[in-house]
């Protein structure tokens, strides 16, 4: 989509002035007023775009919120996940608007508040779950939206999400194509809508391989480093024969704590015992060893969040408004 | 300072019909607009300050930029210090509006557009340099900011800073007072003011303890845990006589690399040799050993900005434009 600014570097004038002329807010030569006219139409910039932004109703923003991580622990998406979405927007002609992020019913009274008040034209979602209030809110008041994430399976809307399921099939596959049959995981509680997507491909790759998995080889609990160190000190307490040789995992704070537990029992991590994270955290590179894990495409989730947000806000519906993408298994020295 | 939704909260009505009411847009009950105007004498909300939010002319927007963290990085200050902006800036009626950072000239253009196209009411600055050119737009502009970090001194603006100097101090004290002696430093290039700052705080404390320090204990390159690697080799190479006992990094990142190095070597870190890094990374205490490092107030400067901006937006002059915040030396096994 072709934006203002983009007009105004054709015509070799500024932005406001450009602006000014199209609302008719300003007199320039004839030559200049010709000059931006050609680069409108050159350009494909649909005057009625123009009108249609410029009318005092609009405000040009989009709302955005997210959990904020507890202070021990990093959110490594979010650099990347706003950067990518405020140069798209800006790109479109808009602005992000960030606001806190609440719990429950009180959070959606925010979003009201926000359309109440005309702040924003629409938002991003994240930290989408199950049964998620704002979902509803939102199609009810017809309000335009985009999740980074799905929800329950019933409703159609617009999102964008990672295949969380593709990732863990990947680092199974790899697993077994390395010679391991006995593949443990590391997961999250069963009410994490995430979670469950992601272990869909670790059953998926299983069974595809005709791979038997046992109930003990499934660690459910919180994505913490605490959660890690318990469930693989159970794991790798298992008797012999049912013992197993690798360990998948919903996320490298997981996957470090299994690797220092390993570590601190004499097995070499790589070799007695392979270990594979999800998310590829900054740091895991940094490990020893260096952690093998699934890296999410999140600089392409956010420019597709904001690419389909604003087709729905400017009422070109888009191509499709649900993308799945694809993540990417990182192999390193740990699995 | 009290906000509309203090105002609204007291009245038991909702924002919108505070602000509506006050801007004479609705007709309410007179028993409703006595308990809101009631509300708002109570509560100390000025008139003026209303009239003033509620002019067309105001965005109730900060605008804020920032620098991408490389791929491979993470920063690990963002969520904390964007999510403590955005909820002084809301309890205080303004939003945030992020927008891309540039390098150089062409970035004082985005902030000239954002003032010209009145979508910002002011700026909080951060990755501010020597010489940085928005300091000087802005001053000349006479658009009201706040910088999180100091640039020339000469210059006199609002800021906020942590006191990295003081955060060395502490750092080197610290090894000191564990009787090291010979302590060496892994800093940043000459040209950065922020490495200079916190290279001040090692200077004073080995001065302070009548310690020498030797040219070849400084190792100045970039914050990477390659050259955190490359330093520490070199360090721990060093002829015997004047062998380093103790490495002070200036990011978490090259004291990882420090780290690496001396195990390699065959010394146990934290006793063959303490190493200690600045940040306090999320990831920092998962390391083995768990790294004793310097960890900034972020969430307090982010806050202290917004309330530093506030004050200028509303023509409150603040108490003090600039706070010099103090960091905390967290000590764990690593030295």
């Amino acid at each position: 989509m072709i934006t203002l600014k983009q007009v105004a570097t054709k015509a070799g004038v500024s932005y406001q002035t450009v602006s000014k002329v199209l609302n008719r807010k300003i007199q320039v030569s004839e030559e200049t007023e010709k000059r931006i006219m050609d680069a409108v139409r050159d350009s494909g910039y649909r005057p009625n775009q123009i009108a249609r932004n410029m009318r005092a109703k609009r405000s040009l923003m989009i709302g955005y919120s997210w959990v904020q991580t507890s202070p021990d622990q990093v959110n490594h998406i979010l650099d990347l996940f706003l950067t990518s979405m405020v140069r798209e927007a800006e790109a479109a002609g808009y602005h992000l608007l960030p606001f806190p992020f609440r719990a429950g019913q009180a959070h959606v009274d925010d979003y009201r508040e926000l359309i109440d008040t005309s702040r924003v034209d629409g938002f991003v979602l994240s930290s989408v779950n199950y049964n998620d209030p704002r979902i509803n809110f939102l199609l009810e008041r017809r309000v335009p939206f985009v999740s980074f994430g799905r929800s329950n399976p019933e409703l159609d809307f617009p999102y964008v999400d990672v295949d969380g399921a593709d990732g863990l099939l990947q680092a199974v596959e790899h697993l077994i194509a390395n010679g391991h049959r006995r593949i443990a995981a590391i997961a999250w509680p069963d009410n994490s809508r995430v979670g469950n997507e992601r272990m869909r491909g670790y059953f998926q790759a299983m069974q595809s391989a005709g791979l038997k998995t046992h109930p003990e080889w499934i660690e459910r609990g919180e994505g913490t480093y605490e959660f890690g160190r318990e469930a693989a000190f159970r794991l790798l307490e298992l008797p012999e024969a049912n013992h197993p040789t690798a360990i998948v995992t919903l996320n490298d704070t997981q996957a470090i704590g299994a690797l220092h537990v390993a570590r601190e029992r004499g097995l070499e991590v790589g070799r007695d015992v392979a270990i594979v994270g999800f998310d590829d955290a900054p740091m895991s590179q940094y490990l020893q060893p260096a952690l093998t894990t699934v890296r999410q495409p999140i600089s392409e989730a956010g420019h597709k969040c904001v690419e389909i947000l604003v087709s729905l806000m400017e009422r070109n519906p888009p191509q499709d408004h649900q993308a799945l993408l694809k993540p990417r298994l990182i192999v390193r020295a740990s699995g």
